[in-house]
């Protein structure tokens, strides 16, 4: 896959959230996000073990896989193989990604969080895929999500690699628009469409300022 | 290897941990397991992240690798294929030995727990190596540790299975006598080793039964 066919999947990635999902079930609230457009999912169930991701990734390879769409999991590399997604999502406290490279096979994706310009050229040289670049706005839903860095800040970091970069923290539909005038190649989101009432209506306002 | 080879690696399996270690770090008490004698170590340090396991299990990996003793790690598959572990072992919230099987290069060591014996002689169909079974005694060293089986339980499952029976669960030096008569291939231990007094002579004790 081109760095150009891996940003038009990355438009949206959907990261799931048991929590936020409530009452309704994460692979439901993926599959009606895939339905509506979304072509990413990254499965991030904090606190599940690693049988428990393999049950969700397996129901999750098989909706995005109908439609085409991206899987990715988040840290669990070895969830990631067994399921067979398409990559693994690193963050810093995650394998980082020279050693992750050297065990997967060819083509599987690997995606990288990186707050700043050089920070993300480094990942991109030890092997990044694409950036995941944030927290764009204060959020609530990830503890460790760590500084805001602003549209300003994802500009800088779009600017200066050539992989995709998508902006996450704190997007919203409403915000969709002005993130997309960075420069970054998409966005994710964790409460946005997990949270939404209308998971339809959410995901396609988030892909409109793309299309 | 084969099972006779690798039950006599795994006569003891010093697992670590983090608390019990302290003021010592994991990796230098392990260090003194290894050259007392012990010739399996599982890498094991609860609620650290991947990067952090990857950080010690290289360390471990050096230094069983030079001694000729076997590295293992606790549930993260991935992390046991970047630091090219021996082996993994797969608790009841982990990968099932199955998937996990599928990801491995040839003569990658699965271990897998089980407290009965049918569920034993199941995991080794699925193609479970060999089988950590406990708990042999009560113990305060894991939560999730499950029922007692007792000495009894342990006979059982070792008389069941053809591959290694490792007992786990609350084996003291004292004890390891006991344990060897059931026809266990080995004893697991957290605490015994890693909150020693004196590493070198437990792991001594816990060997002797089997010299």
């Amino acid at each position: 896959m081109t760095p150009a066919e891996l940003a038009e999947r990355l438009r949206l990635v959907v990261i799931t959230d048991r929590e936020l999902a409530r009452p309704r079930r994460v692979e439901d609230v993926a599959a009606e996000a895939v339905l509506a457009g979304a072509r990413a999912v990254q499965l991030r169930n904090k606190g599940d073990g690693a049988r428990e991701l393999l049950q969700v990734g397996r129901t999750l390879r098989a909706l995005t896989s109908a439609a085409g769409a991206l899987l990715f999991v988040n840290d669990r590399l070895d969830v990631a193989l067994a399921i067979e997604a398409d990559g693994v999502h690193l963050g810093p406290d995650d394998l980082p990604v020279g050693p992750a490279r050297r065990v997967v096979p060819e083509g599987f994706l690997i995606g990288c969080s990186a707050d700043e310009a050089d920070v993300a050229a480094g990942l991109v040289r030890q092997g990044a895929d694409y950036v995941g670049c944030g927290s764009v706005y204060a959020t609530t839903t990830k503890a460790d999500a760590g500084r805001v860095i602003g549209l300003e800040g994802l500009e800088r970091v779009a600017r200066e690699v050539r992989v995709p970069v998508v902006g996450i923290g704190g997007i919203t539909p409403a915000r969709a628009a002005e993130v997309a005038l960075t420069g970054a190649s998409g966005v994710a989101v964790v409460g946005a469409v997990m949270g939404a009432a209308d998971v339809s209506e959410a995901v396609r306002t988030l892909l409109a300022p793309w299309r």
